[in-house]
């Protein structure tokens, strides 16, 4: 009997037969349990509670894991396998990219396959074996060094019965491959989307567009910091600090490539896209990033680029990487992979796509015209810099009411260990609305909130002098401080900013937006009604225009990997949008400043 | 006051300025002194009797030379510098890929370098890279991911003051390379013609077309046999075989690169090309030759390739490497080089050129259709199993006359060691002459000669039975024997056998061909009366027609490095030329046992 293994995360449920270590089986859900050794049974990070029947535990496990733990089944992910059907409910840090919301999209991948029987080299039929492939496939092709240095063994060895893998470059088609015998059923792609935190590949049949296999890891170069600046000021400033980035990235890709291959001749990976932002994308192929990171902030280039796996160090064979394009050097590929799987760029109507992390990237358009920008938040609404912020993860607080006390929930309904951003935003818009912060972004001293408060709420402001914070939970203490506030409402005036500017730019009234598309994980999870009462979103828009639309960036290259069209419409949309900086904007400052307001009816 | 070293070699008088050893500058004036330690002073093959001032011999030179020699004024090579004005004739086995024909070429090379100062990024100018310098091009450029990777980095250190090497592949132009500040001016490339036995390069400068530097190797390959069928079978049985016979013509190829770019910036080195056979071509590319080994004698790709350099191993970091067509297995671009040296491709009138060497390729034609062979002709007229057979060297008899008594001259007027090719001929037809050789190969025994020839020639028949041979040189003993005139007519018989069906085949009297073309050093030093006197050229082509164009192959490789006409030219004519394997047509056994015979009048 095959194992089956369902990924509770979040209450959602995500199902995967066959074998491997409970951590490897994750990885194919899309879900990345912590781990610091890559699963070498050193770091005892991945532990996890399966039900089922697993099998026994390790000497690792014995000594790594509590006899209290062992006895109550706890086990750690790289070392118990599933032995039948299994359920594990993820613990800790899970970072998740969302989920992904299907669009059909017609196959019409850059490769196909075909297969060719050619007639045996003769006394009077002596044509060179890339001549005879062309006359065999009745069309010119070019093909690389390579490739043509394998070509005399495979036609010998499968006696000139071979499969030729095509790669279209738009015009003119290469001979990517050739394999032995009639291997035309079975081409492959990989789609990937490389965040700074997280890099998640699909593998798909490029013949049916049918994903077959899906792995998130952590981005490897985690170790050189958290955020885009970190890293290409480590690639500017170490000597082979590049080429460290360069091959840090490369593994990852490398790992998921492995994931996603199991089971399928990896010769017969074809094509690969990436998205990404611009530091991503340039520490991907090598190239420096340091004039991203400055004013100017410049890149080297935003073009699409189409390279041999083996340029970037990727274990394909036979594979053409594509980059998608970027748009510009703060609204990466992974925006336009936005675009391209919300149809932005195809709607009649105006519709306004956000991305909110540590960069907020948002474009606003239609078919028409489409302008994007970035609007630099901050770290605040992925938890950073707040005091008892966390990821969005299990025993993060995700939502707040306040009434006559405080109300919370928590990820996976566990003890609260921290808040995470929809929580945040959720908490804020409460104390605003119950005047424990005022719309200017004091939170107001416990005097000042004497008699205008029920009495639980008012016990919940402590502090003293200028140093007042709301206790949201008592045991452990997770409160909100005023310089958290400060925090929140500089990342929300930011984004908001961006939004207006846009909507300036574009001429257009706030009203006009037919939807508002919440990108990434956190647009699945935000309370709309939440971030248009801080002013994150503008309050104009109805709320039943406004949606979660998953992981989109990665839903883009998932596209473009199964279709020449999308490739061709991520050329076309990356050269028309109107890419700008937002903190370069002439009315950048008085509009920020006009954003930084919490009460939805004046901002 | 700057060192001036003369060599003369066959009465040639090269003149090199400048410094380093007699080994090196030998080898910039495109002659190889024999080596077998690569200059390192171990093998004291590089002897030399250098007339004029020099450095002081070493303590190597002590060592390895006699007293004797010594107080001659011998030195090695690779020891002995030029400290004045130097004549050094050169001896021992020296190789020379014969003169060239300067043919005026209109330089029009695939590399033009162009000086841009670009604006500095500012904030409202933020172009990526790669975008500035399309702008500053004033059009659209691909760029590989190499030089990509070094844009960032010196557009800033040069300030945005560059210059762009733009690589042009017909349509679409791709930057190959940015270098520091304007450099315009210097923009250089290097023509190879990579024979089996010996590698000539050529450095000049693509503006005017000028040569700089020119360098002649032994082909590295050497230890894995003389002639393209070993180099083919190693490749083929040996595990590693082709990657080391890949890496031995790479590092030939590096070292007269090196050779030829002192005082050169390699990096200003944009463009290479390739000429050669269709082995070389495969081995040099890393691709097996072994189908073009064996029936029915197929290669990889006949197509004009064009490759980075770092691709082959080539220590040119921004050269993009063209490789001309090969015509067919047997035909290579060597052969394509020598049509367009000759312009037989151009010409009005039929015209024939031949490349005599271990294989004999022919080409004929004119404009309206021209029509290639290769005929396996062996290596006698490279001295090779004949019994005192040599390389064209000093004191290799080179010239034969019989009259009363035999005559001989030898290359650099030495005491004879061997004969070489045009020696070889001229005996065998003056053999004929006099009658002590048949029209059909036999050697005649000296009783039957007896009263036939004046008693001076009648002793040089020595022998008994049927092992009679003829003494050219008493001292020492240099004899043709019945054995070497079989090797000879084999070797003649398909010359003339493929020049025969290359006339049927285009429908043309041998009466109207124009001029013969003889290419290669043989082509130069052969007797045309004694070649047509026994049948290795038809005897009805008028002397006058017949003479010798030098390493026209290598001039091919030249023009083709200067023009991209020239370059379209190749890929057309390599098209067009119909070619055919001599062995496999169907008249070959009837025509070749026709051809064999050895009298003028009857061929």
């Amino acid at each position: 009997m095959t194992s089956r293994t369902t990924f509770v995360s979040r209450g959602t449920r995500t199902t995967i037969a066959g074998e491997g270590s409970l951590l490897e089986l994750a990885q194919q859900a899309g879900l990345m349990l912590p781990s610091l050794c890559g699963g070498r049974g050193k770091c005892a990070k991945c532990r996890v509670h399966p039900r089922g029947p697993t099998s026994d535990p390790t000497s690792l496990e014995a000594e790594l894991l509590s006899p209290e733990e062992l006895s109550r089944g706890i086990r750690l992910g790289c070392q118990a396998h599933p032995a039948g059907e299994v359920e594990v409910e993820v613990e800790e840090e899970v970072l998740d990219k969302g989920d992904y919301v299907e669009i059909a999209v017609t196959p019409d991948p850059c490769v196909r396959t075909l297969p060719l029987v050619l007639p045996v080299p003769a006394m009077h039929d002596d044509l060179a074996d890339i001549e005879r492939i062309r006359v065999g496939l009745g069309r010119p092709v070019t093909v690389g060094l390579e490739t043509l240095r394998r070509l005399p063994g495979v036609l010998r060895e499968a006696e000139f019965r071979v499969t030729a893998a095509l790669f279209d470059h738009g015009g003119s088609e290469e001979l990517l491959a050739l394999t032995p015998g009639d291997r035309s059923g079975a081409a492959y792609g990989l789609a990937f989307d490389i965040g700074t935190t997280t890099v998640v590949g699909h593998l798909l049949d490029l013949a049916t567009g049918r994903e077959l296999a899906r792995s998130a890891r952590q981005n490897g170069q985690q170790p050189w910091g958290a955020d885009v600046l970190s890293r290409a000021s480590h690639a500017m400033e170490q000597r082979d600090g590049l080429a460290a980035l360069q091959a840090a990235v490369a593994g990852t890709l490398n790992q998921i490539i492995e994931d996603c291959c199991r089971g399928v001749d990896r010769g017969q990976v074809y094509a690969v896209t990436v998205v990404g932002n611009a530091v991503m994308h340039h520490l991907a192929l090598g190239i420096s990033p340091a004039s991203i990171a400055v004013s100017p902030y410049v890149s080297a280039t935003r073009d699409g680029l189409c390279l041999p796996a083996g340029a970037l160090g990727l274990a394909l064979p036979n594979a053409r990487v594509i980059f998608l394009p970027l748009i510009g050097a703060y609204v990466g590929s992974d925006t336009l992979g936005v675009i391209l799987a919300t149809g932005l760029d195809e709607s009649a109507d105006t519709q306004l796509a956000v991305d909110i992390g540590t960069n907020g990237e948002m474009a606003l358009g239609s078919r028409d015209r489409l302008l994007a920008c970035s609007a630099p938040a901050g770290p605040a609404f992925e938890g950073g810099e707040i005091r008892h912020g966390m990821r969005a993860a299990r025993g993060a607080i995700d939502r707040v009411r306040i009434r006559d006390d405080v109300r919370i929930w928590t990820i996976g309904e566990a003890a609260p260990r921290g808040i995470c951003g929809s929580g945040l935003i959720d908490a804020l818009a409460e104390m605003v609305r119950v005047g424990i912060v005022e719309p200017g972004g004091r939170l107001l001293p416990r005097p000042t909130l004497e008699g205008r408060l029920p009495p639980p709420l008012l016990q919940r402001v402590v502090g003293e002098g200028h140093a007042w914070e709301f206790v949201l939970c008592r045991e452990p203490s997770i409160t909100i401080t005023q310089h958290d506030v400060r925090q929140l409402q500089l990342a929300k005036g930011t984004i908001l900013c961006g939004i207006r500017l846009l909507l300036d730019e574009l001429g257009v009234e706030v009203g006009r937006i037919r939807r508002v598309l919440l990108a990434g994980a956190f647009g699945n999870f935000i309370d709309t009604k939440s971030a248009q009462g801080i002013g994150l979103l503008p309050p104009e828009i109805s709320r039943d225009r406004i949606q979660g639309v998953g992981n989109a960036a990665g839903q883009g290259s998932r596209m473009a990997l199964l279709s020449r069209q999308v490739q061709a419409r991520a050329e076309s949309v990356a050269r028309r949008v109107e890419y700008f900086e937002l903190s370069k904007h002439p009315r950048f400052e008085e509009t920020f400043v006009e954003s930084l307001r919490l009460d939805a009816e004046r901002v």
